[in-house]
């Protein structure tokens, strides 16, 4: 160990995607390991829109591991975090920088304390799944800190340990999370399907859904359904193995009316077996239903599917379009459906990749006033408008995964006190 | 045949009541005969607030079967009208009437045309199930009229074919619709449990929703179901039978907790596979999970349920309060959340059985404003209210099955005339 000076700092920063479940991650066989009780599929998100951004620090003068998330000190003594934290401490191999003048041997690790500091790129309480990525980005930069060895489907194993979701943030593109049939949940680990160059037509547009609601929480809401839900089991053993071969069969060969058929049937089961809970659990509210006839009416008058839906543990749509053009036609009717507040600035109200803006002309808040309605409605009712329903919308794509920055100034962390900058 | 006068009408005058199944019928084995794929239980609600009365009359001189629905004429070429009317005529027998100096001879039945006149004290388009009140009336006032001998039990397989719930309506009480296992349907019959003196201490409150959604036929959606759901077969073959046995058993314990459990359950379960169709399909909305999570929350509270929800093919609630006591604390609960539009005349915003209001002191609107919020409201947030989103209440009880009007002046038709009058 460093002896001779006190005052070193080691650190690395990371940045991990979110991702969204395309096959549902709903129920757990192990709440402390949290091992699933079905296999599920995700779609990583770019991290240019979504994104976890960590600084993990290690100097002999901390006197305890810390953590900060968005610029707030937060407990770390949670026990999905003292999980990550010990797996990770107990794969540490020896680490030497040479231009600090600083050798850490293996055993030293157990001795050292961690700084932590972590940013999203998004709103944390939007429900976009921040702990997938979150969970992801501090397992794997305390793996490049600690120069762990592992590659990523081991890591994800651990990341596992601190939000199920977060093991299938470890990689790009579409990912599998695989159950596993350990006890102690080794073979429970993320593999990458295909990358994100493999289906870079798809684009995706999330719609934030405002929500005065109070959500049950995930962990909570999915221990519930399995100690209370009638259907669970029988989608757990008997649907969702199926379908999780049609999925990559449908994901190979890049056939989307498959794709789409099976994302919405998932979704929309999962939220089938929330309500099937006891106390029920509403994640989706009339909204979100809205924006799936929407999505619906408009799939069957184009007689092949344009645009998939799904709904994670809240009332947000995520929208995955065939292509380019299908996400400008897409937005088209989000805006016009759902028009912001007059007081909204329309440049925070499409965020992510503003270019699928341009594609349909609109410049300012009038030009959404003017969209026509969707040809596809053709009811004697006019076409509704809910105005203020929607908070923003996201414009993003299939993204990759987790990269080191090596950029210095990008670190959260101070170089000298290892303290949030 | 009474060749010597053209002009005498014979009639008879009959009131059905509605009912709410508690196990839900969703799902048939036969489109054409309307068999149900699994058993449904109901409570049979009190006609003097929710039925549908039916005068059918008979006459040399009609020239056709008619048929006026709320004073407005209606086709009767639908399949599901001559099936009923062909069963019943089927089995028609010699009548006679010696007053008049009337007979008519077995045979002749086939030869004559019937007018059907009938009305529903509630509103057709609230979503109450009025179909079943209304084949159920059909076809028990035509077997009165045509002097049929079998008893309701043999009567309901015959209203199952103008809609399934209607042979439910055949008794009052607690009724099972026993699914049968016959091809030709001939033991899909409905079955009474318990009658309305059984359980006399139950009070019903239904809250009519506002919707502006259009609704999806329950004829549709079941069969969308039983042809997309991946849920509803396990629910049809595992689930319900083990709950049919279940609340037999409550029901004739009269053991509210166990009621209650089964009778939420049931309902959330029928909106879980209506959700995993595909198209999928949303009965509920907002504020169908407002009063949910308002009555959860009330029963948690209480250690024991005190108060039953059961939703049908429809956002309106169908509330099932122990006993007075307790239904007279849901109202007060309810008015405090759902408090009328200040335009509304609160003697059109609680119909049915008035004297809860009394109960509770609730005079006008102001007093409705007064209403302090329920003491199990412990959240931070200030209690929600949500004005307008009811358009009434209808406060009623389990109530009897079909009877007789013998009173000539409540018919629906004209003595002389047969015609409205």
């Amino acid at each position: 160990m460093a002896d001779e000076s006190q005052k070193w700092v080691l650190m690395v920063t990371a940045q991990t995607p979110t991702n969204i479940a395309v096959i549902k991650y709903w129920g757990k066989r192990d709440e402390n390991l949290i091992l699933a009780i079905n296999d599920s599929i995700s779609v990583t998100l770019d991290p240019a829109h979504l994104c976890t951004t960590t600084t993990v620090a290690v100097s002999p003068a901390f006197n305890q591991d810390r953590m900060w998330l968005n610029g707030k000190e937060i407990s770390l003594s949670g026990g999905r975090y003292q999980n990550c934290l010990r797996e990770i401490r107990a794969r540490a191999n020896d680490v030497e920088d040479k231009k600090k003048g600083v050798k850490i041997a293996k055993k030293d690790w157990e001795n050292l304390h961690v700084h932590v500091a972590s940013y999203n790129n998004f709103p944390t309480a939007a429900g976009l799944a921040s702990s997938a990525a979150g969970f992801a980005c501090l397992v794997y930069s305390l793996a490049k800190l600690m120069n762990v060895q592992e590659d990523n489907g081991r890591l994800s194993a651990i990341a596992r340990q601190g939000s199920g979701s977060a093991c299938r943030s470890l990689y790009g593109g579409f990912v599998k999370w695989v159950m596993g049939k350990e006890e102690n949940g080794s073979d429970s680990i993320a593999v990458p399907l295909v990358d994100e160059k493999h289906w870079d037509e798809l684009v995706i547009i999330i719609a934030v859904v405002c929500s005065r609601q109070k959500e049950t929480s995930s962990t909570s809401g999915m221990r519930e359904t399995v100690e209370t839900s009638a259907l669970i089991e029988h989608r757990a053993k008997e649907v969702v193995p199926k379908r999780i071969i049609q999925m990559e069969e449908a994901i190979q060969k890049r056939d989307f009316a498959t794709f789409t058929h099976l994302t919405c049937a998932d979704s929309n089961q999962f939220h089938a077996v929330c309500l099937d809970t006891s106390p029920p659990i509403f994640y989706m509210n009339d909204t979100s239903h809205r924006i799936i006839s929407c999505v619906e009416k408009w799939n069957r008058s184009e007689g092949t599917p344009q645009v998939a839906y799904t709904f994670d543990a809240g009332p947000n749509a995520v929208l995955i379009a065939r292509n380019r053009t299908y996400a400008a036609l897409l937005l088209q009717r989000l805006l016009f459906h759902f028009p912001p507040n007059s007081e909204t600035d329309l440049n925070s109200y499409v965020i992510g990749d503003k270019s699928l803006m341009e594609d349909i002309g609109i410049q300012d808040i009038k030009d959404i006033e003017a969209l026509p309605p969707p040809p596809e409605i053709k009811d004697k009712v006019p076409a509704q408008k809910y105005k203020g329903e929607i908070s923003y919308f996201i414009c993003t794509r299939p993204g990759r995964g987790p990269v080191l920055i090596s950029d210095d100034s990008q670190a959260l962390l101070h170089p000298n006190t290892g303290l949030p900058k």
